[in-house]
């Protein structure tokens, strides 16, 4: 696949900003792309929290112009036996490390993995800054993966999305997959306007937006990823019902019209 | 007005970043106007404090060179009644939802609005990614705002500075408008070294700088807005204070000089 | 030395975002250097935390090209009595207040300084717009620090990494200079891997990276930056060993083989 060079190097990592290793990574990747643009995604992925990555990733990646370089970095086995990878898939580019975070692009049917070599000098703790940036530059400059390394010795590792169940009750049986920053608890549950969900104690119907309830009112919506969230309007959802990621829930979907 | 294409775009919303939809209105941004320079305000601003974001947009969107275009969106009534703005002012456009957070900008003489249509698919509870940032991207490449919408149907929501009101003691009688991150309490008071300022059992000279007065001190200065704070040299104002948004202040001008 | 003009801009303050402050430092950038690419590194230094500032600064400074600029404020001191300044040093240029913040790059061999003057309309509590920025902005579209300013009245502040000291003990003595955003507590010793630390009632031995102990163990490695940090596998090693700056450690380095 040919590719013009400067192209978009976007970054998420949890390394927040203050210490400067963001800083260390954009500098190697200005120094070996000058022309490239960067594109903070989020430097507040939760430390280690390889989930949140995954799903953040999810959401964006593919709105990218084929060609953007992903460079994702949630890594809490650097150093170890983990591999280092670069994927291509749909159009668009991604290294990070072999940990799951990277699954939305290898879930992908065209999705292509090379496992890229530790240089001799490199950290063995930051390979954002040694592997995976100085990898995500020579993307941006043209290069394809199969120049960056190997087949991976092993299968890539995969996270997946866990699939709600059909329940003997009818109930379509879920989980809250992440809260996010307003406490939507965004659940695993595709799902329909007139059905309603239950969380704990609470059913709740599933309405089109937050603003067709009144302030303070919990329900759940069908989220912007076509995923059922429970929200609060004007309020917090996970607070006041104390959800958290992994919290069981129930779909009912609308009953049929009876005619 | 003319323009040329590929300018900057800038992004103020209270989404955080660690959820990943910010890098989706950066994808679309991307995919629509590649060369179009995105430029981060904050992401920072709470979850759906209106007010917070109007006062940061006061302070940036005339500081950027005409032609810029501000996305901002905090915007707790997405999906409700409230329309979908592009507004032009002072040569730079801005595109946000109708609830007051592009007042900075419709308050000028100049200023005109229209209303964006809401396409079919858009998401009800995400305007960011699919109605706003589509806007911002066209406006980017060159698109005049009136190829973009249509007069809103009702006047825009401005929500306007309170004036401080002149009490009958001769004092100038204002609030506290915000608290910044270093902990000083910004006024709506317009003042002059020299003067005081009352607040609660303390009151307080208005120095030049944080720095006229001895470490751990409290004071008041002209901010680099022109309105008055009340700061502590190396230390938290609002918090030795106890000061929040709203609390009364009273300004006491400096006594003419006797000849 | 010849610049092209349309470099790159870096940023790091103690602002946070929400304030709206930097974003009127990049409208100051952006209207007096449109071609200029704005490049964060972080906005979340601690207010006023001149050392946190400066380690990070020391992270990423030399890792971009040469010609780029730094602007860098921590700036508790505005207002008064500190200098303005701009530094040339290793091919790039830098512009902060003279407090210290600046040090990795004012103690090269080639480091040179200036004095910025203050323009009589600026702010006494916002050099960063008023001063450093539009300073940033110059240096970007090509002129020499020489051209900014003149030679300080007095030799700027400079703050040093302690010095580790060989006690009778046979052990080096030195500090936790930070903890970062993983709990790591990364120290000024330079050491090696076979070697072991103590850090109040527990000797650590010093390992290749967190991987190589088993999850939740607290342990040594040799960071990336090569400096000694005490961290814990898959946890916050300051919070667990209840460490803060300056806490004092001792470094045993590996016995010599024996023959």
């Amino acid at each position: 696949m040919e590719k013009a060079p400067g192209m978009i190097v976007t970054l998420l990592t949890d390394f927040g900003t203050a210490d400067g290793y963001v800083g260390e990574m954009k500098g190697v990747l200005a120094a070996l792309a000058p022309d490239t643009e960067l594109v903070d995604i989020t430097h507040d992925i939760s430390p280690q929290d390889i989930e949140g990555g995954r799903l953040a990733l999810a959401r964006y990646w593919q709105r990218f112009p084929t060609g953007t370089v992903h460079l994702a970095v949630v890594d809490p086995g650097v150093g170890g036996a983990r591999a280092a990878l670069a994927v291509s898939a749909a159009g668009r580019y991604l290294v990070g490390p072999d940990n799951g975070l990277l699954s939305p692009a290898l879930l992908m049917p065209d999705a292509r993995a090379v496992a890229l070599p530790i240089p001799p000098g490199a950290s063995a703790t930051f390979h954002g800054r040694d592997v995976f940036a100085p990898a995500a530059a020579r993307l941006a400059l043209g290069a394809t993966i199969d120049t960056l390394g190997q087949q991976p010795a092993i299968e890539p590792v995969i996270r997946r999305t866990p699939e709600p169940k059909r329940g003997a009750d009818g109930g379509l049986h879920g989980i809250v997959m992440t809260i996010d920053r307003f406490g939507n608890a965004i659940t695993n549950l595709v799902g329909l306007r007139g059905g309603s969900i239950t969380v704990g104690d609470r059913t709740l119907p599933v309405v089109r937006s937050y603003i067709d309830v009144p302030a303070g009112a919990v329900t759940a919506v069908c989220g912007s990823s076509g995923l059922i969230e429970i929200a609060e309007r004007d309020g917090n959802a996970a607070r006041s019902l104390r959800l958290t990621r992994g919290a069981s829930v129930v779909y009912w979907p609308p009953a049929p019209a009876s005619l």
